[in-house]
């Protein structure tokens, strides 16, 4: 892979071989709009296109017209792989070295100056539209683990794990960009879960925790009543990926969630990452998925079987006092199902995916135990354990005051992939 | 409540005491746009304004620009329960024969010949832009019905059930309006359920049910991290009701459903009806829910207890030859849980809630058993009875042709209150 001629630290996840896309506002264009990420810069693509126009800027793409301008992604996803595919391609030969690329921008001091924006200089937003999110239980250490707290060890898997994605719809509306404040949720809670007649309080909850996920995004829709062959689903269907925080609050969860599944203890607030990483930018860090030796149904079956990616992930937690500490380190390959199972799945009996539509693999976990957890209630064996952090501090479950920072990334320095930070900082608000 | 000039028939469920509203088309005007049902008729509100101007039509009420033209009834729900109340008021004078009824169209034969469209003529839509879709179990008769045939009469009702409104987030993309097809789901199914290990297939549902519910739509959004106040839930954030038919895949929820709640059982289509009734219109028609002698936590007590709705609700299933049959007849009173509990609830976390959001009820069956069912589950005992049905034919779940017809109203003859049919047609698609 070539360089590129901004700048891109060797540590950056935002080389050339990435360009992720983000939807962006400046101060100069306040109004949401289009935007890719190289090195520390964002390259505004709307003001690029205002400065070249579209045949110029893209030549011999079609569909692109006022695409960028949009305040979502969304218009963009659906253009289908091929058009994502040929404008990274355009991108990576404007913002390249090589000598087939193009001196568009790289010559242009003053349109420099204006289209490509330092990061931190920059407000990110939510990049798609998302009209419903479904989120996965794919993870097959966490969902093993996981299980043995709630079920014990007899029925910590279900007998249908191992045939078919387990999934539920979670929540659109508090789906939430990385910076955004994460308010503690009030919620029912059991203060003494063995106590019979059970009886709950309504309090904040005390076992706030995370979930590392990774978020795929869906381009092209299927039609109700249809559905997606595995085989086409990536990249007919798949338009990138994020990572993912689905911010869970334990107490209110276990109290809640039979028997129709998670509610309160989730829908207070999801976290993403705001560039999307596309599907092409990811293929070389294909891997193989966790084994799983029961034989599948047809609509599951893969031609492909390094279906899943292979990148490093991360979890820091910051303390109040500025104390931080990576407290797991894992990889997104440990997951049992890969997106293009998740959408056969999601799909075989009718449902509609539309563009924008949010999928999450379930908590990602290693493993190894404790250092390779996705969550805190694994890191601590429900609570039992305290997670060490830097400065003689510890935790169990999340502090007012805490930040929580995923980050995710592949390649080698100075041509990685990744996602750039997802964060979010818990508060408890005083007006209720 | 005084009578219309537009012929009403005794048994419609759209008397002047109504006025529901719902996006239409027509031939004259094929983009989507509001309208109310009046008797046989819909009144084309956009017509009628373009006609007469917004002054003219609606004089003193502020924020109607543009709001009847839109496809949806969103930004007319977004403007509050104040307007919605000023706009039906004014509907009444103007369809009305009361002495200060409005002669606005009732003299004007042109107008009357271009804005009151025989409903047969019109095509129904979607009447709101659905963001997020949560599905309720506030249906006490089914859930504990339901809770004895998956779980056994000792667990029937979870410990949580009458602490809390237990709900899931459903699917929104796959709600449908009122007339659309609805596809047999494929899925992964148990033909044994006995055996051991379990070995699913996956095929064609075979346990194709219905449920009846009735749905809410949110009219006021709460901001993240904001909970609603119960008192203040109806009228603040509640717009109207429609019927919901939250059409279920027994077999394929049994299978899937443990430990995060349904899926494919249940996101391949829900059905409702296409005229919102606005919260006023029902306001006569408040009964007790059921009791609850279960203390409840502060968050869900409520000033007023006659907060469900005594609404005659019935329905019918008419076979591919015809055949009709009214299966089961009961009342929305069964519910355990009201709408501004479960908003209360919901939000409890600080999830917003949209403008447009739609809550359903969960299943509700009457207590006397099988005739007041709300699903085919109940009624045959979990596949075990046939429901026979005119014309010496019988069903224990749904055959390929069937057409299930959900109905709901209140009130006297001449001056109902109801929310028309609420109807889907079941066909197996060739295409897969």
């Amino acid at each position: 892979m070539a360089e590129s001629w901004v700048p891109v630290a060797p540590s950056s996840d935002f080389s050339l071989a990435n360009i992720p896309f983000g939807i962006i506002s400046t101060s100069a264009d306040p109004t949401p709009h289009a935007a890719v990420a190289i090195g520390a810069e964002a390259l505004d693509l709307k003001m690029l296109i205002s400065q070249h126009g579209l045949e110029k800027t893209f030549p011999g793409i079609d569909g692109l017209e006022g695409v960028f301008s949009q305040p979502t992604l969304n218009a963009f996803a659906r253009l289908g792989s091929g058009v994502h595919r040929s404008v990274r391609r355009r991108l990576q030969e404007i913002l390249g070295t090589a000598p087939s690329s193009s001196s568009l921008l790289r010559d242009d001091e003053e349109l420099r100056a204006r289209a490509l924006i330092a990061q931190k200089k920059v407000k990110m937003h939510l990049p798609m539209d998302i009209g419903d999110y479904t989120d996965f239980y794919a993870g097959y250490h966490h969902a093993h683990a996981v299980g043995v707290m709630f079920r014990g060890l007899q029925n910590a898997l279900q007998p249908n794990y191992s045939h078919l994605p387990v999934g539920y719809h979670g929540r659109a509306s508090s789906i939430v960009v990385s910076g955004t404040p994460i308010h503690r949720p009030v919620g029912q809670i059991l203060l003494d879960p063995a106590a019979e007649p059970k009886q709950p309080t309504a309090g904040p909850s005390r076992r706030l925790d995370i979930e590392l996920e990774l978020g795929c995004f869906i381009s092209r829709p299927n039609k109700m009543g249809e559905s997606v062959d595995v085989n086409d689903a990536n990249p007919g269907h798949i338009f990138g990926y994020v990572l993912l925080n689905d911010w869970s609050a334990r107490d209110i969860q276990t109290w809640e969630y039979v028997p129709l599944g998670p509610f309160n203890g989730k829908n207070f607030a999801t976290t993403i990452s705001p560039w999307v990483v596309l599907a092409d930018a990811l293929k070389p860090f294909r891997a193989k998925a966790v084994d799983n030796p029961t034989p599948l149904q047809d609509y599951l079956k893969e031609q492909q079987t390094d279906n899943v990616f292979d990148i490093d992930l991360e979890v820091e937690l910051t303390t109040a006092d500025g104390g931080e500490t990576v407290i797991s380190r894992t990889s997104s390959k440990h997951l049992m199902w890969s997106f293009p199972q998740m959408i056969a799945h999601h799909t075989l009996g009718g449902c509609p995916l539309r563009t924008g539509d949010l999928l999450g693999s379930g908590t990602i976990s290693g493993p190894g135990g404790e250092g390779e957890s996705g969550s805190l209630l694994e890191m601590t064996h429900g609570g039992k354990r305290e997670v060490l952090l830097s400065g003689m501090d510890a935790r169990t479950f999340l502090k007012d005051g805490d930040t929580i920072t995923l980050r995710g990334s592949a390649g080698p320095r100075g041509a990685r992939v990744g996602f750039g930070e997802c964060v979010g900082r818990v508060y408890t608000s005083l007006r209720r």
